[in-house]
């Protein structure tokens, strides 16, 4: 339609739309202003196949299971990811990661039938297989969390060290001493960090460190709360560090459950990238990194691995600040 | 590299991977094992392509204000989303919608630049710009919510009119007598209906109807705290029915604000679709419909829309339970 409206050619007007030396100024201008009139938008389809290139960020996040409160903070991810892809040509495709382990089958997939530019993963694991794979197939990508691998990659993490040594201090400062911790898997490189920040927290305060006050689990409430209750009917806990929002609503429940009573003069600190704290009748210590801010640099450093930049550039490690 | 392992021409092969019909049973079986055998994935571009279609569904949510608790009823609806298409060929984009009004940019986009085969859409309003839009532009699209337009369009809804009833209702039936209603901004269809629910569960009582007592607000946690304390100072209220899980976390937290020796005998209702209440301090009357499944039908209404299913069939209404 370009074409017949200036009558010319449509290999020229496609010259101009693709900004193309052999176009000149006044053709260029003729160009545009007629597909402005026209309403023209750039088809992205045809740009991609011109480059090579997608223009899609695959995020391969872990979702709460079905029952659950459903965790605050992954939304809060996607957020930051969307924020930073808005008005720019990236779209974002969102995976839902396999409950079980670290599947390399969805990222195969991406891979091999080339489904984007490049992936965002979560909850990394020390020798992460999906990190292995990413690296040997050449595919830009980010890793939320740190891994143990040889091989430098960008990751962007939040001290997970400081962050549970935090509140466990902050616990033990307002007068606490049996404090319990209530956390994922061991599988994870974050748990391993955040029980070695709970374990420094215990003995720079000459507090003996505890086998039984810690439970490795699923994160969610339910789970959360049945142990909880069971802390507190079996061991004199007097406090609780929670791994992140859902975890603490059940861990506040299950102590409520086992014995309301002592429910008051309890202690909470959660690691939390939300203000779901202030909702709440008594107020957790809170580890606090916006989720949101996590979501965006996530999306910023892997569209800059994406375009070039070296991996030693793109690996940010944040701290929480209490609250 | 399949054609070279069987000694055959590519056309052979890229015929018996597409299904043709002059692809012998052996020579198919054959082109099959090779491929799994090196590894082929199916590559999508090439599908799309050959079929015209991007095979992405596009989701144009609205995304809770970056201060708040986020919220989770946003994160079901995704997952669910995103679990109907998981093992199809389907991708799912998802977009923030713009805060203000019913911008038909984002969809413009989509349209034009033939990014989606179909979208869902939330937050409906009466007379909807955007459903306006797509209608023309003949974009098969689904909406979470009804309008008022006289042109069927497929949609999933929860009877808001209901729900609201029945939490007003229950209120009513523990004895509660001046329950405020804090719901969102009027444009919206749901809320209309809600407060059409509201009315008539107050007139089957032989309750007034007091219009002090409602507050239509934007529904996040901050504002629902300072509307329910005021209420609380300014009126005799001893109830809240509240639109969705964060508004009823800031209106708990509004009247232990204003006045913490009647948060006990205070009756909280909610529309829920996540088991958050059971983790509160006091449970409260929930309107329960799983947001998960809502997302499910969603995209599943969604996708027979785009394989031809007439709109007519593509109109549900459920109801929310009791909890």
């Amino acid at each position: 339609m370009i074409a017949d409206r200036l009558g010319v050619s449509v290999t020229t007007v496609a010259r101009a739309i693709n900004g193309s030396p052999k176009t000149s100024a006044g053709m260029a201008e003729r160009v545009n202003r007629v597909a402005e009139e026209l309403g023209y938008v750039r088809n992205m389809e045809g740009v991609k196949l011109r480059t090579g290139r997608t223009y899609v960020l695959a995020a391969l996040l872990k979702f709460p299971s079905d029952t659950e409160i459903g965790d605050p903070t992954l939304l809060g991810l996607l957020q930051g990811i969307h924020q930073r892809c808005r008005d720019t040509d990236y779209s974002v495709r969102t995976i839902i990661a396999p409950e079980t382990g670290e599947d390399t089958i969805e990222l195969e997939r991406l891979v091999k039938g080339r489904g984007c530019d490049g992936v965002v993963l979560d909850h990394t694991s020390l020798q992460d297989r999906r990190v292995k794979y990413l690296l040997e197939a050449g595919m830009p990508f980010i890793t939320f969390g740190r891994t143990e691998l040889f091989s430098p990659h960008a990751f962007f993490d939040v001290d997970n060290e400081f962050a549970a040594w935090q509140g466990t201090s902050e616990l033990i400062r307002r007068g606490h001493r049996n404090i319990a911790l209530l956390d994922g898997p061991e599988a994870y490189t974050y748990v391993r960090q955040r029980m070695t920040g709970y374990r420094r927290a215990l003995a720079e305060a000459g507090l003996s460190y505890r086998e039984e006050l810690v439970r490795n689990l699923d994160p969610q409430a339910d789970a959360a709360r049945l142990a909880a209750a069971e802390l507190v009917r079996t061991t004199g806990v007097d406090g609780i560090v929670c791994v992140n929002d859902v975890v603490l609503m059940g861990a506040r429940r299950g102590v409520r459950d086992a014995a309301p009573e002592r429910f008051k003069n309890f202690g909470f600190s959660v690691r939390s990238g939300t203000n779901l704290g202030d909702y709440l009748e008594t107020r957790p210590v809170t580890s606090y990194f916006s989720r949101i801010d996590a979501g965006w640099s996530l999306a910023d450093m892997l569209i800059r691995r994406i375009e070039g930049q070296p991996v030693e550039e793109l690996q940010k490690l944040v701290r929480t600040e209490l609250r």
